[in-house]
């Protein structure tokens, strides 16, 4: 499979969407980002009345090589525990989801463990664990290619059953891949792309900086596919073709924080059109996450100095599109108002 | 009636709920300001498990004798027509209010007209829109007694049937009532206080400043009491009554924008134990507001450039409430996790 061309978001409508918006009966702006959100949404569907009722985590789960190096303050092994607690429900995005009214779906993008059949698993194991990325490439082009296109066909059968796809992701040291990401795809000096992650003390700061300085001299990567071979990871690419898959089916894709910001910042470097089609949603305490945001020209809807992954950003701002939705499509025009016409 | 007396919040369960919170299978602290509001749920209810499924909005209604002096770009007549809107459900609050899944309910505290009974309209009416603040007290100290104690009232019986209260309100000229509040129980100065409300262009907002000064001219009333009844407005008086109800029914109180605030400030003011009790849910674009949030020392949990009222903010915060308590109930041990018990 190839991957999808999404062709730039056609603007031409949004005149008449925002008319339509200063048509209700509210002060003219007075739903702030609320308004510019129903736009985009309206432009995303091409048409004036969106909907975002059915939506769909999608977490991708993947390892890291560049745990050897000790990028983490986690073992590795915590990717598949915490794929478990996804599957049986009890992780926070379930929780989440539960909360705001989402279906979580688990991808196996290249987990370092075979993981048992579940209904909410999609297996597009790659393979298991990218290579170490201080020592050498974590991919090869093709397995990059692979995990691209794996990516967008799993949100484009996301799409045939969601009107909103979030992503989200699990993998312990993947915080490393996407600071290199950032660093080469930005661009931005490394030192201020590299944060805490999960957590780490003074130490464990210094050997990830350390990890990451060894594989930032390794190569001198600064196109996307490229850099995705290089650093990795597999969960980080198949999310950046899973944005691209959104985008071609047409769907706003809500990405969550650093390591989905990564991605985003992958697919928009391969196809700038996409850019159009995501929602960031939150700013992260990520260090490294503020300065992607700025890159990426995004303001994200929350703040709420969240740090967990798993889309659980992304779920916290699902009820904004939804409001935005309903700002278009359920709301009186003032014109009614004034004539009693309710 | 006489106002229930609102004791601190015991805050001895904190610990306990910290300890809770850090057991769970995420790194610590990674759900900042849900963790922190998680905390606050719990305390209020006193209990690990507090929910926020069934949730009111109690939107307040009032008309101020200040728009005779031209503080509002909009005529008195809309507060009765958004009223109708209201009860119609197709204004902003019930279009999110579906969104977000939350029950509307409009209270008329003092709307300057007859409002025909609706099975979602609270009557409360203490007089038919407050006196003019400009040229004399907008409320008698007798009538700012009854707004209190029939909000909270109102909010104890909605405290029977739902876990969150939120407010909202309606009221054309309210903004400038929420000024005042603010200067005199801030305090802060004057010119800080007052913005455009629903909208003014440069000689609508020079007028508002005009009536605003000759209103402070006129007293220098700085006790809550005393400054409801010199600036009303009778929906706000109401608010702060609610505000009390609420935190006396030990139910999370969500606050949404200037005016809500300035309700919430009176409270406070009157009874610093229910500070505990509000729920900041948003900064609004409305000038003052920021400073307001200052005084009452409050991080509000979203910035999306709102100034509409009728509760619309609070309703958006209303899933991050649900995310706290879904954070303190259905996430797994990390315990139980690394043990396979799932």
């Amino acid at each position: 499979m190839t991957l999808p061309v999404v062709p730039p978001l056609d603007r031409a409508a949004e005149p008449a969407l925002r008319a339509l918006i200063d048509a209700k009966a509210k002060p003219l702006g007075a739903l702030g980002r609320i308004e510019t959100l129903a736009i985009q949404l309206a432009l995303i569907a091409g048409r004036p009345d969106p909907t975002a009722d059915r939506a769909q985590l999608l977490v991708f789960a993947g390892d890291h090589g560049l745990t050897e190096a000790g990028v983490s303050s986690y073992p590795q092994a915590v990717t598949l525990a915490m794929v478990a607690t996804l599957l049986a429900g009890k992780a926070s995005a379930n929780a989440f989801a539960r909360a705001v009214g989402a279906k979580v779906m688990v991808v196996d993008a290249g987990v370092a463990a075979d993981i048992l059949s579940h209904p909410d698993l999609i297996e597009a194991k790659v393979r298991a664990g990218t290579r170490n990325g201080a020592l050498e490439p974590a991919l090869t082009l093709e397995e990059v290619r692979l995990a691209l296109s794996r990516g967008a066909a799993i949100a484009a059968a996301a799409a045939e059953e969601a009107d909103v796809l979030l992503l989200g992701e699990m993998g312990i040291g993947n915080s490393a891949s996407a600071a290199l990401i950032l660093h080469r795809l930005g661009p931005a000096p490394l030192a201020e792309c590299v944060g805490l992650g999960a957590g780490h003390d003074e130490a464990g700061l210094a050997r990830k900086r350390a990890a990451l300085d060894q594989a930032a001299a390794r190569s001198s990567a600064d196109q996307p596919m490229e850099v995705l071979a290089q650093f990795g990871g597999l969960e980080i690419a198949m999310m950046a073709g899973a944005v691209i898959g959104a985008a071609a089916a047409r769907r706003p894709v809500v990405v969550d924080g650093f390591i989905c910001g990564a991605a985003a910042l992958a697919a928009i470097r391969l196809q700038p059109a996409v850019r159009d089609y995501c929602v960031f949603a939150h700013r992260s305490a990520e260090r490294g996450h503020a300065l992607m945001l700025q890159v990426l020209g995004a303001e994200p809807l929350l703040d709420l100095d969240l740090r967990l992954g798993e889309g659980t950003g992304g779920l916290l701002a699902l009820p904004l599109l939804r409001a935005a939705c309903a700002l278009l499509s359920d709301l009186a025009s003032l014109e009614d108002v004034l004539a009693g016409r309710l």
